[in-house]
């Protein structure tokens, strides 16, 4: 038996109510801020245990969201994203517990200095302070983006896709037992208690300067939507025009294995590559082998006439594929005069997500890790490690494409800001 | 004799000329981002010299715009302001040669690790891209601001008070020599070529998406306004209410130095102290002799009935106080049960600027440190050295009090973020 939602639907004006949780989490963010390590990790193994214990309940909410969702005509991969089963929900709890045993960034020391009148200053590490968080309807995010801000002493607002919004509420129950089971405040985690879309333009505005940043989960509309609306800042990026780059000096073999892992490992991730660039010097060699490697491999090629003429099933690639983030087995390819061609290419049509060269000369290599100015930019390595497991952060709420604050993935530490401590023997200014 | 004027004055849409404007910044960053310290050092050293050599023409071009504002009926500290002399014209150059001669924060690593799979990761300092400066009409803030946004490879539109215009066209004129003699892009440094105030507007919606952080260097009206329309981010401080809280284990030899420096050293500085909060343990030691200081330096003592009874010459004190940056010889006083009631006045009452605690007692340090949620937080010293020539930053642009990116003073390394750059020797994602 799923409990009842307590919801405020059919309240006229959403307002007050979400004014109220902005201004609690802002109250909470004090405590968090002061709590132990010890404190928000006991939470949150509480809390991983919670959702292993709310199963049953957790299964229940999320069936009648898959029923209506199913009887609205939602398709397969909406209804597939938006399911939970025992697989998944113990992966959540287990993802809660990976998160537990990240190191704390709060607290720490990035740099310190004495000054010549002997005064020491020191950078340190404190939560960023209320995060709001808006996703779409995949139930896991609930779990996921709640407990990674609160790791880094962030209070949460969630506000999730109206389909999963029971499947929401249930884990969010979950989480604030664990919560409770740590003497840590309630509205740490907030979840939004309406499915009213007027919530997220309120969220936008900031909830009177309670919310410190956004953080979009979902795809491109909402994405756009949350970067034109908010009023605050945006841990984001819209899309990953990925692109890989074979230099004349690459390795045959070591680019022939880049680019099929970098296309088509996983071809829906933001760091999948989108576009093949080819040095024409290299290109009677390379360029033959690595289309037709991608075309057996059942990815579709988009290319110029040097491609299509190096394998005739490649189709012809126009204007509008140059910019594309297809997130499909299809790839744009065309060969460019050399690096500085390529990194032209890069800056005019990417997105500043992640870029790779694929080169035996160092200095093609450094030449394109400095210019071309992207969040993540690689040599001799797949796309595909953009992500803030294999940057050793241990999990991330996103990727950031832009320039302030947090870039590239977004793990415990981006979650945080600091403060100059000073520590004096009474020293005055002349 | 100073040149003609070339302004848009009179034009009635000028948004397709600050949108070129926006567009040209934005090209000269990937120059601008690829241009080695030296041939920028170059450009600074270079400017330092045309200021000095257009003295005549920038001090004619100033008269006449001190001639307008008087015959507008400004006042005396406006003027002051706005009038450049023979000193003030050699202090800018000067300036320029000491951000010169700082240390290039672009192209520093500031973390490196090495992955399981051998791939090595590079966080690499690289510059933010174009800032928006809005400012007063002072007319130094020209060179000022343009040279800190250069140094760090960043491309900047500056716009300054309407008053100053003239100087700081003939200003800026100078600066752009020194880029030419460096052969840096004129549009790396542009100045909005228009005295109507829609500039300002166009430049806080981002200028297509072009500006990427604005810094507005004025009083609170400005920034409170460009707080309140920006799109894009702002590094700025709306308000130091700077607290000096005097525990009762303070030395009161200390506590009186640091009081009066954190007072009345500059009472316009936003370092400025506004309360002084004492502990009620030591008020009867402790509060007469602070608050009869004060009186005697010629500062007004706003207190509570215990203020009050310490020295008759102080005023009572209302609610409206707390809040109030005086920016003047008028401090706020009251006295608080020990440090925790210190914290909750400062978190209640405060703007996250600078905060202080005189103490000998270690363990009401830290949690004064800890707790108070300011950019900036010092024990046993003043509250004055908030300033980023005081933290060895050489240069600022301006003290920010938001969360995200810079906090506290902004120099020329908060000017800069940050790429991945990741090293392989052929690593693929499993």
């Amino acid at each position: 038996m799923t409990a009842p939602l307590k919801t405020i639907e059919g309240t006229s004006d959403i307002t007050p109510v979400m004014r109220d949780i902005g201004a609690r989490a802002s109250a909470a963010t004090r405590l968090l801020a002061l709590s132990p390590t010890a404190q928000r990790n006991r939470a949150l193994g509480a809390m991983a245990q919670s959702i292993r214990d709310s199963e049953a309940g957790i299964l229940a909410a999320n069936a009648e969201d898959v029923a209506e969702a199913k009887s609205g005509g939602a398709t397969a991969a909406f209804i597939d994203r938006l399911t939970l089963d025992e697989k998944r929900v113990a992966a959540m709890a287990g993802g809660i517990e990976i998160v537990r045993d990240l190191k704390d960034p709060v607290g720490t020391v990035t740099e310190s200095w004495t000054r010549p009148n002997g005064m020491t200053i020191e950078r340190v590490r404190v939560p960023l302070g209320v995060i709001g968080v808006i996703y779409e309807s995949r139930p896991n995010v609930t779990a996921d983006a709640a407990v990674l801000c609160l790791k880094a002493g962030n209070a949460v607002i969630l506000r999730g896709g109206s389909e999963s919004f029971r499947s929401a509420r249930a884990i969010h129950a979950a989480l604030v037992e664990g919560l409770r089971a740590a003497d840590l405040p309630d509205d740490a985690i907030a979840l939004v208690p309406t499915r009213d879309r007027a919530a997220v333009g309120l969220m936008l505005a900031g909830l009177d300067g309670t919310i410190d940043v956004i953080v979009p989960r979902g795809g491109k509309g909402l994405v756009a939507r949350v970067q034109a609306e908010a009023r605050v800042p945006v841990f984001a990026h819209l899309e990953g025009v990925v692109h890989v780059y074979v230099d004349k000096s690459a390795d045959l073999a070591m680019a022939k294995e880049i680019v099929l892992n970098a296309k088509m490992r996983r071809t829906g991730v933001c760091g999948a590559a989108e576009t093949l660039l080819v040095d024409r010097a290299a290109a009677t060699v390379m360029l033959k082998p690595l289309v037709t490697m991608l075309l057996d491999a059942g990815c579709e090629v988009r290319g110029d006439a040097d491609v299509q003429k190096a394998d005739p099933r490649a189709k012809p690639v126009t204007e509008e594929d140059w910019p594309a983030e297809y997130l499909d087995a299809v790839i744009a390819a065309k060969v460019v005069d050399g690096v500085d061609a390529a990194i032209a290419h890069i800056e005019r049509y990417g997105s500043h997500h992640t870029d790779a060269i694929v080169a035996a000369d160092q200095k093609a290599a450094d030449q394109f890790l400095n210019e071309v100015d992207s969040a993540i930019v690689l040599h001799n390595a797949s796309t595909q490690f953009a992500d803030g497991g294999e940057f050793g952060f241990g999990a991330e709420i996103g990727i950031a494409t832009g320039r302030m604050h947090a870039r590239g993935p977004v793990g415990v530490e981006q979650l945080t800001t600091f403060k100059y401590r000073i520590r004096g023997t009474g020293q005055v200014r002349p």
